[in-house]
């Protein structure tokens, strides 16, 4: 899978790969003679469906789990917004690979293998409140690192990310394409003070300024205002949802880098589950406006995939109710009003 | 520790053993210095310093993890409360026994033995409509049961039922204890049409009205309103404050069956955690009242441990990172500013 240009990302959104009934369908059935009241494992039983109405198994499995974490350094950083200088990007990459951060503790624990890409970290994007953080040859090479990442049998996909100043990036898109100031959607990110957030406010009201001219045009919007790790994540979930894999989102940055697709259409997300809510500010509102109901809300903000990753164990506790439990007839368990 | 009467119990609740704050202290010192920033992982912090604290360990750990699942059978339910037939409480037992239930499903997953204990299923409680469900005797030896059966040596401890009527019961104890009407607590529990539910809140008037004069004494409403798996669910909450066990408290009658402890001493509950929200519409407000954080809120409903045996999961997430993640010095990562 590649994308020579936008208009062929257009056209994979307008002709998105669809579910499968028949499966979805087979597994709802399947849930109705567990031995358990109907419905009784709520949202597990949704969960159970939605891998194998998206996998197109009559049997869902999660023998391979990926989790995928993107890393990118961005222009705006020079511009005070973080509370961390942008040499921690490729210093936790580097955490990253010597298994020190927290992905790395909670994909181990979830069975699933953890991949790090970071994205020209020497190479920053432009500052959006200037110019185009990204021409649409750099941003379509970063949405094919997100695809190639994707391993064409995983069975889950789960996407997050690492880069210094980049909610600044996120908050800029969910401005750009949801509408309201800075403020609605500008939080304090890994825990920026006063004076940061009235500077990362500032930035995001320049670039807006600065591209007013494109903001109809998502992907567009994607690439002057977005960052090379979002790219990749846009991409990852376009490639998932070709080769049938359902993913888990992250946060407020792993959602933001997905909206444009949202813009495209409607339906480009069906295929994801919002693996948590952060406590990044903006993010719940986020998840409102995609109609994506978080999993986990464990006022988690770290990024890196940790929330998706932690709720990896939530799809693993689904399937293994749905593919182990006993019918009632198998149990001899009088079923309702038996 | 066996308490052999309710003043034993009293006693218990006015002398609790507290938290070990160093422990606490050392901790939350070791998150400080986790790279990631301060407070970012959330509620993840909190339960690793919880189990801290609790353990009294300065590394806490979960190489024992147990569930224990406590049935009774109710007199009550001869009065229509239920969707399901008495029998179910065997035939589930049975179903456990055989590793068919979705709680053997999710102790798995999570590394957790099972512990399944029925008391005296083929002797119901006493219809509490118009007798004491039990006498203080019948009380102190399901108590007993509870403590009983957590290890000496578990580092967690899951506690969740089954009992086919029993949210009848629990719904009375919330307003026996808490107040509001039966319509406030009385749910649609396993699943009860209209008709269930109307005949389950007037047993339940008619209960408070039977008993109205011990409505101040929680441990008369605990004997003579509840049941044998609710009993037994409160004495494994005290053994395990005993003996320094964290515990998940499960659903709607889990927390019903604590609920008297915490009339007792408002701090009889700090060692526990609430594992989940459930469905079942009286317990978001039973939380509520009992300053209790649910871990997950899935629109689960089906009691046998299964929404604290999923929060497990969630413990093993925040004890693998407390654990296992390098410092900012490990690491050589930059820390906030520098």
């Amino acid at each position: 899978m590649q994308f020579d240009s936008l208009d062929d990302i257009r056209t994979f959104c307008r002709d998105l790969p669809a579910a499968n009934r028949r499966f979805a369908d087979i597994a709802a059935h399947c849930q109705q003679n567990l031995t358990k009241p109907p419905g009784s494992l709520g949202r597990l039983e949704d969960l159970a469906i939605w891998l194998a109405q998206w996998q197109g198994r009559e049997q869902p499995r999660l023998d391979r789990v990926t989790v995928a974490v993107f890393a990118g350094n961005h222009g705006v950083a020079a511009r005070g917004v973080s509370a961390y200088p942008p040499a921690v990007t490729a210093q936790m990459v580097a955490n990253f690979t010597a298994g020190g951060a927290a992905i790395n503790q909670i994909a181990r624990l979830a069975g699933a293998e953890l991949l790090i890409v970071p994205i020209e970290l020497e190479r920053p994007t432009r500052d959006f409140t200037e110019a185009a953080a990204m021409d649409t040859d750099e941003f379509l090479g970063a949405v094919d690192e997100g695809c190639r990442t994707v391993p064409d049998d995983c069975d889950l996909l789960a996407v997050g990310e690492m880069g210094i100043a980049n909610t600044t990036a996120a908050a800029l898109l969910c401005t750009a394409l949801l509408g309201g100031d800075a403020a609605r959607w500008a939080g304090r990110g890994t825990g920026i003070d006063d004076g940061g957030l009235t500077r990362k406010r500032a930035a995001i009201d320049a670039a807006l300024n600065f591209h007013r001219g494109i903001l109809d045009d998502p992907l567009a919007v994607a690439a002057a205002l977005g960052g090379r790790e979002l790219a990749a994540m846009a991409g990852a979930v376009l490639a998932a949802r070709q080769r049938g894999i359902p993913v888990l989102l992250d946060g407020f940055v792993a959602t933001s880098a997905v909206l444009p697709l949202a813009r495209l259409d409607a339906g480009a997300l069906d295929h994801c589950r919002a693996g948590h809510v952060s406590a990044e500010s903006g993010h719940r509102d986020l998840l409102r406006e995609l109609g994506l109901q978080p999993l986990l809300d464990l006022d988690m903000r770290l990024g890196e995939a940790s929330g998706a990753g932690v709720a990896i164990l939530l799809i693993r506790a689904a399937l293994a109710c749905h593919a182990g439990m006993a019918t009632f007839a198998e149990a001899g368990v009088a079923s309702a009003d038996g």
